[in-house]
C-alpha cells in the first residue's frame, strides 16, 4: 500500500473517534480493520452508551471484520486505531492474529487527557498475587478435568 | 458467602467449561459473574463456533452481566472462571471494575494442555516497539484533535 492509503485508513479511524464523542456513544476512540486495501470492520468506543465495558473501538472493529470474513483468524489484515490499544484490545489483536497495528495517539498522550491505560498495563504485568483486584485459586482438581477431557478428544480445533 | 457457595459457583463455571467442548462451541473454558449470591452472567468459550476471537468465557459472562444490570460497571460483583484469565479477559475484568476473581486452573496448568496464555502476557508486557506484532505510529497530530475535542466538552462521562 502507498503512504497515502495508510493515511486514508487512519483518517477514517480518527473520524470515528470524533463521531464517538459527537454522537455521545463513548470515549474518543475509533478503529478500522483493513484487508487487501479495503475496510472490512470498523468500531468506535461505545462503553457508556451500550453499557458494555468491552465495547472498545478495536474490539468492535475486530468482531465486525471476523463476521465479515467468517473466520476468527484475521491473518493478512491490519488494524488502524486512533490510539494505542489497552491490554484488553491488544490481547484481542493477538488472538485475532492481525499482521500489524497502526496507532495515532500513544498511551502517554492519552494519559494527558485522563485516559490512563498504563494502569492496566501495570496490573496485567504483575504476578497474579500482587494485583489490586484479588485473584484467588479455587477447586483446581475439579477444574483440570475439563482440560483432561479436551486432551482426550480426537478432533480438536485450535485457535 | 460461605465456602460452599463459592464452590457452587465455581462448579457452574467448570460445568460450562465442559459444555463448551461437548457442544463443540470452543475451548474448555467457562465463567460466571455473581452479584449478591446470584449468577447474573455466564459464558463459555465460543471462539471457533461463532468466529469471534473475543468470545472467551469471561468476556461473554461480563457482557451478559452488564446487560443484566444495565451498567458497564460491575462493582460489587465477582467472577468465577474455570481458568486464570488471559490478558484480554483480565483487561475486561479491570474495565468492568469487578471486585474479585476466583480461578480454577492456573495458566501454568493450561499451558501443559497446549493453552499458552503466557505468550500473551509476555507480549503485552513488552515495550510497544519490541512486540512480535509490529506497532507503528501514524498521524499523531491529527489523532490528538479528538482528545482535544473531548477535553472541551462540558459533560464528559468517564468509564
Amino acid at each position: 500500500m502507498t503512504d497515502s492509503s495508510h493515511q486514508q485508513f487512519m483518517a477514517v479511524a480518527i473520524a470515528l473517534s470524533k463521531e464517538a464523542i459527537r454522537s455521545e456513544r463513548g470515549g474518543p476512540y475509533g478503529a478500522v480493520v483493513v484487508k487487501e486495501g479495503e475496510i472490512i470492520g470498523q468500531g468506535m468506543n461505545e462503553v457508556t452508551s451500550i453499557n458494555d465495558p468491552t465495547a472498545h473501538a478495536e474490539m468492535t472493529a475486530i468482531r465486525q471484520a471476523c463476521e465479515q470474513v467468517g473466520n476468527w483468524n484475521l491473518s493478512g489484515c491490519e488494524l488502524y486505531t486512533s490510539c494505542e490499544p489497552c491490554p484488553m484490545c491488544l490481547g484481542a489483536i493477538y488472538w485475532a492474529r492481525l499482521d500489524k497495528v497502526y496507532y495515532g495517539n500513544t498511551k502517554e498522550v492519552a494519559a494527558q487527557f485522563g485516559f490512563n491505560s498504563q494502569y492496566f498495563y501495570d496490573e496485567v504485568a504483575k504476578p497474579r498475587e500482587a494485583r489490586q483486584i484479588t485473584m484467588q485459586p479455587l477447586m483446581p482438581e475439579a477444574a483440570v478435568t475439563a482440560f483432561e477431557e479436551w486432551k482426550s478428544l480426537p478432533d480438536k480445533q485450535s485457535y
